[in-house]
Parts: structure tokens; C-alpha cells; sequence
């Protein structure tokens, strides 16, 4: 059976010691939790984690979710209770508005919690998931009696919330839906049409389902300027939260995919289901893309859950399991062979996931306090920085997040050789349910386009430019440092990388946009390289400065760190080489020619 | 429902046009199938494969194979009559020698075959696979009374084989086998012990199934030193060849993996089962590994296979698939989108995978041919180089074709969007197929630790020597053809890469041998560049010499060999870099701090 154990040492050396959680102090909701009421937060989620989501995990995905003939789905044994112990304990309202039921902690809290609850059991974190990013949308754009009606059953946890966007024949290009709205007198909408991979769409777990839709409003402009958001609630709801009549919405099929079997994906039937318009008409797309960019965030965390919990049981089995002879003689010469973590291949595969992870995780921890100060913040100026950075960084975190999640789940498997390919050993379901999270939320691809088409050039690139800077400034703090150089120089070499891909888009991505198509993914990439490689520069920074206190622990984290500086990050260079071949070898074949 | 058209045209391209089919005529067999008849042999195949394989592939992946009670195997519906289609076309004994009923054709004719049947159906292609492998080993070391009594009946298909290793505690390190052979009066054994993971190890399609297994006779040296090589058939089998009584070895259980359901994986137990050695006592190991070569070379043709069907259907997909505009501009604007083959992101994808494909079929058969001539030519110096070929580049095919395989059905899964994910568009079965590749026949860091720790200094090098030569030679033939430079230069430069990289080990390895550990799996995938981009190069030359008869097709190919140069033939100067970092940084964590 896999193991999972929270890793709350390395989340607190972020908090503490590397992002100094006690800076942010002034921030409406921080000072509740100083850094041992944070810790002891973590220790009670990873005891729900642990002893009560993970069990379920391996049984949710042997026995998936099952339609019945009344259209009903049924979750896998021991998911009801475990979500009431989830709700229960507070988890979903973690870090929403206390004017609706939620405790008002940090996003940055919040996070770290999803990554644990997910490495736990990524189909069953889907369900409280999906409701956390539906209460963001609905806090953004919703009107008061709206939030009113919604949000505080879906922070109790009774309610869930569900996201529909895809239809057959339209995912990314959303412009093309046909689902429709048709106005009624009492002011509400007759919504009708189909809408496909609808994550937790129908399930046993709540009472009722709030689902978000959007659908273009009879008579609005075609393509994406005709989008409307409205929120269909399972079972209809009167003005004081009393539950009544079925509303004619309903679950025709479930989908039979490669993972996360224990969440319920959805083909939803909406047949003049009443909704309310949120926000405002024809504004859908962008009222959406609110829980988009919170969902991103977390499908990003999604990926580093997945390369964690692999990991951590690729380690147990390289520990434990006999074979051969280290390459320099016996190191248990009294056994019949030695474990295989002396074999300096098994010891690559751990540690190209190790380096990732690690540095993952701070991407992700800084990248969420930056969404506190973007949301609590009392300075203009300095919400604006961190909005560019959660612009930017968001698609870096989904697609190199989740691209590295799946690479390094596939990895952990490899340690296992045979026993990595059969069912009882629980690696080929962290590789099936890792997969789904490189596509959703949108698929990796477009992360790229969005990065290199829209956040690139945005407010004439201040968000880039904010980057650079950030970077250079470290590296001139630090130079004179020479424990530093190992880490500094490698990162100097790929930050030149970074701008230079940069500048080559600027001098011929105008006038030939497929330029920007053909480098947009090994862009993505090198931007993650650049990025989780400053992770690790701080990382080590501070490790040089603890490491008397903490001997042991501080040179892990410096030895991790100079294998990401030595063995991952040179890839920028090839990364670099490909975006400047440009984009004529790639469209030169006509579409008859693949 | 996928599709799959297996690739002719592209097969007769490379053996009539690039490696000069005719030029073989003078080895025995060759003679029998000029050009013409190749074909007319391939397309009877294909409508197999296409007509019947295929149609099963999916059906067979759902049903699984069912152990029944009694401890039968059920093979899913179709596979019985779908396997009598095979073995009445004679398909097993292709390439097997006329005196024990084969067809004496070439084994790179068979090679091909391989790909396409495995492309049609992976898990139903192993149970003939299995055979084939066994049918070599006991060609290379049985009795001749062995071979007259197991052999015919097997190149028949009505008796099928296997491949008995692994067990619970020992895979990559066999010489910890427990499984024991006690001698008998009458010269047989009676062989005790577990095997797992014995693909085909029981199943309901032939009347008869020949087990080789490696045991330890009493009394044995421990270590790989005491291991024999015996044939354990499932029914005895008289001197006439009729059938007797069961032996007593039975299928204890099948494995539930992540995919080739089709396949019936079994943990095999032999209860004092009646064994024969094979070969000499306690030279079972060198005995296996002629069978294990066959085997790693028709492995790699697996990940060859997985990569080819998934590109075919990721490439109609693309085409049909309307989303979005094109970059510069509608390409379909009488149609509501474009298709996504349009977009340079997509073509990234389809196009890294074509890359590959038509490479890695070339050095398959570049290799099948060296194959035919080490078994078939009358020149003891082309025998040697032969082999010195065979054995170099049978690591490099069945780790580099395997991992790509993968990666490859995974990005054409990826150009799916969410449709990739579900089980209906099939994408997710092959990479689930696919992943098993990478595992079996010698997980691939072993196969980079056979690459560099034998197969670099046998012989002084001779090998490595030679291939540089090949290449060098290849390079100063064509220099001065100006239409060559896209495709020399850069090879020249990925050559020097290799060429440093072992010149490192060389001046690294034999002092400190965990620097040849750490850099395998990097040296591996480095010289896969250079091999695959060798064939490229070879492609283009005899693409630039049939431009004005076939002007599109060779366009085609010429563009192609450029993409390999310019987008993936660079990551050569990462691998090194990581090589030459050596093995100081991944060995200096001790076991406890992973």
C-alpha cells in the first residue's frame, strides 16, 4: 500500500525562513496565525490527510464513481465520510471571507493545504476543490444576495460548486458554445444545452450542486464577446436558503477516463434550467477566468502533489528493496545485496524529483502570499507588483507544475521497474491521475500562448521587466558571497537565457506571430527553469545562513540545490537554441503531409 | 474508435531506396524476396492488422483476460480466432529457418511485420513475440532432439513460449533466484520456485505452452554463476511429440496492471514441475540473454509501435478538430474555426513525434539488417562487425525507442485536449501500453549501464570505434554536397558531443566508477541523438537524390530531418553537460536524507 506523509519541515523552511511569514504580518489575516499556530494547522490537516483521505485513495480509484439509472452518481465507498470529516474540520472556508462563514486565513495557508489534501487523494480534493474556485467566482462578480443566498453553504461544505465550460465540440475555443440563455419575465434565464467533462458535476456528497455555466443569452453577438456566466443550482433555492423543486438540470453519462476515477466527470444536460445571470450580461468569459486563474494556481499544486506522494514512495521502495552491488563494492555486505538507492541511477531519478519538488513548492508558497497581498494589501503600488506576478506566474506554475508532475510520477514509477506497472503498489494511479492535470484548466499548450501572447507584452512587459530585476537584484545582493557562487552562476547563465528568448520574441514575433507559436512551449520552460532556479538560490541562501543550527538538513537542501544548478537548469541553453530556430521549419509541411 | 494504416511507403523508402535492399541479394533468403515480393508480403500483413489486429486492440483493453477457478486463462473475445488468423499466415516463422518449418525469410522482413502487428494490437503481438524469443533460444541452445521436439510445433503457433526470470525478490539482479532444480534418475529435472510478471504465462490460445525458466540446481554456485537454463512445458510431451499428462506448474494469479490487458501477465508457480536442461549447467544466464537480446530489440519496435499508431491518430484529430484561428490569420474561414493543425504549438507536437518515428524505424532496420548478416553471412569480418553493431545498438533501440514511445503517445494524447484522457478516442490506451516498454526486457537505466559498463569497452572499444567511423566517413563523403550542410553540420556537432562524452568516461569512470553510473542514462539518450540524427542525415541524402521524381513526398522528408536538426538533435551539449558534472553531487546524500 503507497504511503503519504505530509512534508511539513519543508513547508515551514519556506515559511519561516525563506519567504519570512512574519513580514507579512500587517496583512488582515496573518497576525491570527503566527508560525506555530500555522504549523499546528498543518499538523491536524495531515492527520485527516494521512489516516483518513489516503487510505481511500488506491479503493476510490479501483471502484470509481458509478452512474445509477435515476441519473444519480454514486462515489466510492467511504468518500461521504471522509468529506463530512473534511467539511467539518473548516478546510473549504480556510482562507474565504469570515462574512460568509469562511476564517479568513491566507491563500498562502490555504495552499499548502491543498497540496497536501491532493497528495492525499487528488479525485476526493476535487470535490471541496472545485467548490473553493465556484465561491471565488461567485465572490468576484456576483451580487450581494447572490454571495448571500451561495456562499455560505458552499463554505459549510453542504452545497459543492461545479465549473461547466466545454462542450463537444468546443474546449479551448470557447467562442464557439452553443449552450443558450433565454430571458424570462421573473428575470431569471431558461438555460439550454450540453456541456461535457464536468468535474464533480453529480455526486452523493451534498445536498445540492451550485453549478456555474456559461452560455451565450438569445440575440448576444457571436464568439466570445456573446458569453454570459449564470449559476444553476441542482436543486432550486428560495430567496431564505430553503432547498425546493428539482431543477431541470441532469447528469446523462459519467465519462470513463484514465484517472481520477474517485471524482465524478460529468456530461451535464441542461433542458431550460433556470439560472441567474452573474455579473454582467455578454462579461461571462471574464468573470469566469477569475476561478480559471484560482483553479490554475491549484491544478499547478495539483501536479507538485502528485511528484510529492510518488516520490515519497519511489524513496520507501528504493530504501527497502534488495538488488545488486553499488558500482564502488558492497555497502551491505551482510545482506544479499545492497538497497538499491546506492545506484547512482536510482539516485538520479529521486533526485531530478527532489530538486523539482522542492523548488516547486517555494514557486507556489511565494506565488501565493503574493495573492494575499494582491487581495489584502493596503498599497496601490505594491498590489499591482503582485498582480503582475500572479499573472505571469500562473501559467508557469499550471503547465511546469503539472508537465513536471506527471514527468516525475512516471519517474518514481521507473524506481519500481515491474512493481511500478501493476495496480497493488499504487505508482501507475499517481502517473493516470497526474496525467489529467497537464490538459485541464487548459492544456499546457495554451498556458504557453498565454504567457508568450498576453502576459509578455502586457502593460509593456512591466511584469517581465519586474522579473528580471527581481533576479538581478538578488544575484548583485549575494555576489560577493563566494558559498553563493555554485548557485548564483548558474542562475546568472540561464536568466541571460530567459531575456534573450525574450528579445528574439520582441525583434520577430510582430511580424510573424507563428514565431511566437513555434517557441511559446520551450519558452514556458525555460521561464520554469529560470524560475524554480531561483527558488533554489534562495533555498541555498538560507541554508548557508542556518546551517550551523541545522546541519544535516541545510546541506540536503545545498546538495539539492546544486543538482538542480548542475544537472537540470543547463537545459535552458537547448531550450534557447530551439526558440530562435523560429517557426519556417515548423509550417513548411501542408496538412496532407503528416 | 482509433485507426491505424500501417506505413508502407515509408518502410519501402528506407529498404529500397536507403539501405539498398538489393545489395543483400548474396545472404540465404534474400534471394526469395526481392522488392516486389517484400511488398506484396507487407501489404498482406497490413490488411491483418488493419482488418483484424486493430479492431481488437480497444475490446481487448476493456475485457482484460479473465483467470478462471481452475486456474485457466481467458484471452478476451476475438483474440482466439485473431491468433489462428496470424499463425495460418505463417507469421511466427517468417524469418525462422526452413529445417524446423520456418519461411528462412530475413529477419529485418520481420522486424517490420513486428512493428506494424504491434502498432495493430501490443497485447495480443506478445503472445507470438513470446514464442519468437523462445524459438531463438533453444535454436541457439537446445539439443537437437529439443529442437526437433519443441520447435516446429511452436513456429506452427499451436504451442506457444515464454520467458521465466523475475521472481518476487530478484529482476534486474538474478543471481538472487530461489526457484531450485533437483536432478532426476532419468535425466530430467523437477523444478520448485515462484516466477512473476510471465507475460503470456497462461491463456487459452494454443494447445500447448513451452516455459524456459532459470533455476538453480542443487548444489549450484550461489550468484549468476549457478543459474541453468530448463524447458518446463505446461502438458508433457512424448519423444512423437503427442501430448501427455499436465505438469505441475500452474498460473497462481494475473497481474492488474496499468495496461497490455490484453495480455495475460501470470505469477507461474512449478511445484516439482518436469524440467530439461537446456544448454550446459550454470550457463542459464548466457543462454536467457540470447532470447533477451531478440527480445530487447522487439521491444524497442514496441515503443516504435505505440509512438507510430498514436501519431496516426493524434495527426486526424488535428485535421478534423476545428478551434480557434490560426496565428496569421484564418486558414478556414468559410468554417467556423480552423482546425488545430494550423497552430504551431499542435505541429510541435505532431512533428517531434514524426521525428522520431521515421528515425527510429530506420535504425530498427539499419540494425535488422546487420541481424541478417550476423546470422546469415559466410564473412567472418562482417559477422564481427555485425555483431559489434548489434551489440552496441541494442541498449540504444530498446531504451531510447521505448522512452520515446511513451513520451510520444503521451503528446499525441496531449494534442487530444480532455477527448485524450477518456477511454473512447483510445489515446490513453496506448500510452498505458506504451509505459510497460520502458520496464520489461531490462528496465531502461539498465539498459544504459549495459551501454556504457560493456558494450562501450568490449573489445577496446572496437564497437564505438566503428560507428564513429561510420559516421565520420558518412560525413566526408557528402561534405561537399552544399544541399547536405542543414543535415552534416549539425550531426558533426552532436558527434563531438559523443565523442567527448566518452572520452570523459574514459578519463573518469575506470577511477571512480559511480562518474559512469551517473552519466549512463544522459550518455544513452545522447548517443540515441546522434544515432537517430545519423539516420536523418542518410534519409536526406537519398531524399536530395529522389527530390525530382517524388517531389512532395521528399520535400516532405527533407523538412523533417531539418526539424530533428534544429529542434531536438541540440539537447546533445545539455546531455553533456550533466555527464561531465559526474557523480559527486548525486552521491553525497546519505540514504536517510532522500
Amino acid at each position: 500500500m503507497p504511503i503519504y506523509r505530509a512534508p511539513i519541515d519543508h513547508v515551514m523552511f519556506l515559511l519561516r525562513d525563506v519567504f519570512h511569514w512574519d513580514q507579512y504580518a500587517q496583512l488582515p489575516g496573518f497576525a491570527d496565525v503566527p508560525l506555530d499556530v500555522v504549523e499546528a494547522i498543518l499538523q491536524e490537516n495531515a492527520k485527516l490527510c494521512e489516516h483518513v483521505l489516503q487510505p481511500l485513495n488506491a479503493s476510490g480509484d479501483r471502484e470509481g464513481c458509478q452512474r445509477q439509472s435515476d441519473g444519480s452518481v454514486t462515489t466510492p465507498k467511504g468518500f461521504k465520510d471522509a468529506y463530512q470529516a473534511y467539511v467539518e474540520q473548516g478546510w473549504i472556508g480556510l482562507a474565504a471571507p469570515t462574512a460568509y462563514g469562511g476564517q479568513g486565513l491566507p491563500y498562502a495557508l490555504s495552499s499548502v493545504v491543498m497540496e497536501f489534501v491532493c497528495s492525499a487523494n487528488m479525485a476526493l480534493s476535487m470535490y471541496p476543490g472545485l467548490t473553493m474556485g465556484a465561491v471565488a467566482a461567485l465572490l468576484t462578480h456576483a451580487s450581494d444576495a447572490q454571495k448571500q443566498l451561495f456562499v455560505p453553504p458552499m463554505i459549510e461544505g453542504r452545497w459543492s460548486g461545479t465549473m461547466n465550460l466545454t462542450e463537444p465540440h468546443c474546449g479551448t475555443d470557447l467562442g464557439l458554445l452553443k449552450t443558450r440563455a433565454v430571458p424570462q419575465a421573473d428575470g431569471s434565464y431558461r438555460i439550454t444545452g450540453q456541456k461535457i467533462f464536468i468535474s464533480a458535476g453529480e455526486h452523493d456528497l451534498t445536498e445540492n450542486i451550485i453549478h456555474l455555466v456559461i452560455a451565450r443569452i438569445e440575440g448576444a453577438p457571436e464568439g466570445t464577446k456573446g458569453i454570459s456566466l449564470f449559476v444553476v443550482p441542482k436543486i432550486l433555492v428560495a430567496a431564505d436558503g430553503t432547498l425546493g423543486e428539482p431543477n431541470s438540470v441532469s447528469c446523462g453519462s459519467i465519462e470513463h477516463k484514465m484517472g481520477i476515477h474517485g471524482n465524478s466527470t460529468c456530461v451535464m444536460n441542461y433542458d431550460e434550467a433556470q439560472g441567474w445571470l452573474v455579473g454582467e450580461a455578454n462579461k461571462g468569459l471574464a468573470a469566469m477566468f477569475v476561478m480559471m486563474n484560482e483553479a490554475r494556481l491549484a491544478v499547478g499544486v495539483q501536479g507538485l502533489s502528485q511528484s510529492e506522494v510518488a516520490y515519497q514512495n519511489a524513496v520507501a521502495y528504493a530504501k527497502d528493496r534488495l538488488q545488486g552491488r553499488a558500482l564502488s563494492g558492497a555497502k551491505m555486505p551482510e545482506r544479499a545485496a545492497d538497497s538499491i538507492i546506492v545506484h547512482p541511477d536510482v539516485r538520479r531519478m529521486l533526485l531530478d524529483i527532489k530538486a523539482i519538488n522542492e523548488a516547486g513548492r517555494a514557486l507556489v508558497l511565494w506565488t501565493a502570499l503574493r495573492v494575499d497581498v494582491s487581495h489584502r494589501s493596503a498599497d496601490a503600488k505594491a498590489i499591482q507588483n503582485a498582480q503582475d506576478h500572479l499573472g505571469l506566474m500562473t501559467p508557469i506554475i499550471k503547465a511546469v507544475l503539472t508537465d513536471y508532475g506527471f514527468d516525475n510520477a512516471v519517474k518514481a514509477q521507473q524506481v519500481f521497474g515491474g512493481h511500478g506497472y501493476v495496480g497493488e503498489w499504487g505508482m501507475e494511479q499517481f502517473v493516470r491521475d497526474a496525467r489529467i492535470a497537464m490538459i485541464y484548466e487548459g492544456a499546457n499548450g495554451i498556458q504557453a500562448l498565454d504567457l508568450v501572447g498576453r502576459k509578455l507584452p502586457k502593460d509593456g512587459g512591466r511584469a517581465i521587466v519586474a522579473f528580471f530585476t527581481e533576479v538581478k537584484d538578488f544575484i548583485t545582493l549575494h555576489h560577493t558571497n563566494a558559498d553563493m557562487k555554485p548557485y548564483l552562476e548558474p542562475i546568472g547563465i540561464g536568466l541571460n537565457h530567459l531575456q534573450q528568448a525574450t528579445m528574439w520574441f520582441m525583434q520577430n514575433a510582430m511580424t510573424k506571430p507563428d514565431n511566437a507559436g513555434a517557441g511559446a512551449y520551450d519558452y514556458l520552460h525555460l521561464f520554469g527553469h529560470v524560475a524554480l532556479g531561483f527558488m533554489w538560490a534562495q533555498m541555498a541562501q538560507t541554508a548557508l545562513t542556518l546551517k550551523e543550527q541545522q546541519p544535516e538538513a541545510m546541506e540536503t537542501k545545498l546538495v539539492t540545490a546544486r543538482y538542480f544548478m548542475e544537472r537540470i537548469l543547463p537545459d535552458t541553453a537547448t531550450r534557447l537554441a530551439r526558440i530562435t530556430t523560429g517557426a519556417t521549419t515548423m509550417m513548411a509541411l501542408p496538412a496532407d503531409q503528416f
